[in-house]
């Protein structure tokens, strides 16, 4: 007989292990919607963006075997590990664009460019995208896009704005990408890792219709008063893709799925699963005392559901630092839970980040069960006070409670857990 | 058709309703338990004490007519409204007991004593009881009573260790009622106002066998070194009833029934009902941040339930008040709760305490839906800097969302609701 926190740290492992880079394109390319698209015989062209672009390639070429027609990675520079064969490699500037960039993209287009429409780019879109693909537009130059990108931090433009504008002076950006492509398809993966986020500003959206306009681009440069060249005033009036015919795009990866695969694992081992948030962003020591209440309510009445159960939560909770701990939001819901939970048997509340790293720390996350308490107190900590330090490191720590995964090079929020046996 | 902010009134208004002394006090005796104790055909003497003794006993007097054979009921100064038949009423001090609680107590312990196996004493118990109940121990005065608790209280002892001492000092607490009114049974309708509070505290338990042993009496009197007089240090030694064969005992008014009745007036309007906890107690914003987040899950992937349905949550959060603006935790609650289900239609988040008076100010909570930020903004107003000015009164009665019942007379904590339809 396994116990109930064994079974919440195999289920947090597998749930990650869902979302992982490869095993997200993995189950993309083994899926309906690209198997239906393959089978149309036409060529099948590679084009991967961003932090995970090498590992999602990767993963491709293995899965596609010689079906794959090559293309190239564009990814961080230390972020590439060895040759994918047929597949062109390129290293590059992040969180900024430099000529690496610039030269990388170039040759990603050039290996899809005169396509036809029986032919499919296999776009796989991850983290730091934006920075890693990127064509200036007609008369254009790099300079010019860090220039206007400095003018609008300094005075204070937000993430939106930056991309309205961004969007207008590239040649990919803003649903480009996939114009120039046509008329070929672009069957678009994307390991997305921001919460709620539009598909128009992840990556820029190289291969999605625009959601802004040459007229909000007009009135940001009027807000902010931008001083801008010809060329660039120019750019900003020609409008974006507002729909593409020849896109599919496939999240993959997100929140959403590391909450469906914790569902499976959760049913495998035979609690009934209820998912409560896939959106969760409160403080974490809170939605760990509001989770510890709902186990106590299990307990004693049998609601929101019946032991063996198990309620999920996404999101990415906040931590106000007031102490001067080490720890993460993960390891702090975790030791708030275990209050909460004190006492009670067959209980664990777990939560883990999916990138493996909780806050400052080589911790993922904590896990906790009824005993957790008793244990701290048992070793003459004060865990009331570690909590109000926040020092769920060293609580967690000294009580076996922290879950290391180590990097796992995705990221796509957090998971909660709480099981009841 | 009503609409779903009408709905959430109309719910939280009836669960309130179903909670009142009276209606609390009606269920009771209408009930199963008591209906099979009545018939034996013994005699029926009413005990009410506490601030709501004389409504419970009011309704007691009118469900029971002239089955009822009188009795006494204590309460606090200026919480009786007129004679009910057959009952004497003694107002007395509170929270300090005096003359008139020792008076009152009397002439309670002189109506139930010599009554037989056959009889009933219909035991009234409220908040407040504690004070308002009380005959000292054999050679003890009240002065003796007063002397031991504020000594108590000045050495730092909690409210488990106080109780621990005033029960071993009292002829009526700690289950010594129950034994002095045997054989006669005792039916006793608790109506709780304490949050998860255990039975043998709630009005030190005159009819509920004592927890708590002599030895922890003389381990608290060692560890803070109290002072006491031989007679006081023998009432210590001697022994609370452990077991009481003669004593029927139904909680009412808790937040679980308050929580009950929401339940049922959820599912009569066609929303099926989800209770999630009855111990909720953390931070007031945070747990609107966590509501709204399951709201959102809710219409985009109809987990946990399926609209039209309802979470319902019971407990008593916090508020860290940071601000100068006004407010209470229900109100702060909803307010936070708004901005995460600004957008949604349908939904509506309510919160209310069941005294009617949330926070110092004269709502009992508050209101919202996705529709209430955007009609703030309309008005020109900054929900956000009202939020972190702890300003939720002001916000809420801006845009209609205050709730207000007056003072109810009851207290089992507060209701929330997630209503989606």
């Amino acid at each position: 007989m396994t116990d109930v926190r064994q079974d919440a740290l195999h289920i947090a492992q597998k749930a990650i292990e869902a979302v992982l880079p490869e095993n997200a394109v993995e189950a993309a390319l083994r899926g309906e919607a690209f198997s239906a698209r393959a089978q149309s015989g036409g060529r099948i062209v590679l084009t991967a963006i961003g932090k995970a672009a090498w590992r999602m390639a990767k993963a491709a070429a293995e899965t596609l075997g010689d079906r794959l027609d090559g293309g190239v990675v564009v990814t961080k520079y230390g972020h590439s590990n060895g040759p994918i064969k047929g597949v062109e490699i390129f290293e590059a500037g992040h969180p900024f664009p430099d000529e690496n960039t610039i030269k990388g993209t170039a040759r990603a287009l050039e290996r899809v460019g005169g396509l036809s429409a029986e032919d499919t780019v296999l776009f796989l879109v991850s983290g730091g995208g934006s920075a890693l693909f990127e064509k200036p537009g007609e008369g254009i130059t790099l300079r010019d896009l860090v220039g206007v990108t400095d003018q609008l931090l300094a005075c204070g433009a937000d993430i939106v704005e930056i991309n309205t504008i961004r969007k207008r002076l590239s040649s990919v950006k803003g649903g480009r990408f996939a114009q120039f492509v046509a008329p070929a398809h672009v069957f678009s993966v994307v390991l997305s890792d921001v919460l709620g986020d539009r598909l128009d500003s992840i990556a820029s959206g190289p291969a999605y219709p625009d959601g802004s306009t040459a007229a909000d681009a007009s009135r940001i440069v009027g807000k902010y008063g931008l001083s801008l060249s010809p060329v660039l005033q120019k750019a900003l009036e020609k409008e974006t893709p507002k729909s593409l015919e020849n896109v599919t795009t496939l999240i993959t990866g997100s929140v959403t799925a590391l909450c469906k695969a914790a569902e499976r694992e959760v049913a495998a081992l035979g609690y009934a699963p209820l998912l409560l948030t896939t959106t969760l962003n409160c403080e974490a020591r809170e939605a760990g005392a509001f989770i510890a209440a709902m186990a106590k309510e299990i307990r004693s009445s049998g609601n929101p559901a019946s032991p063996p159960c198990a309620l999920l939560l996404g999101g990415e909770t906040i931590v106000r630092l007031k102490g001067k701990g080490k720890g993460g939001r993960n390891q702090e819901m975790a030791l708030a839970a275990a209050f909460g939970i004190k006492g009670l048997a067959d209980t664990a509340v777990i939560s883990v980040g999916s990138d493996g790293t909780d806050g400052p720390t080589d911790a993922a996350g904590g896990v906790v069960d009824g005993g957790t308490i008793g244990v701290l107190s048992g070793l003459g900590l004060d865990a009331e006070a570690l909590l109000a330090d926040n020092d769920s490191y060293h609580a967690l720590d000294a009580c076996g409670g922290l879950v290391k995964t180590g990097p796992t090079g995705t990221n796509v929020n957090d998971l909660s857990i709480l099981l009841c046996r």
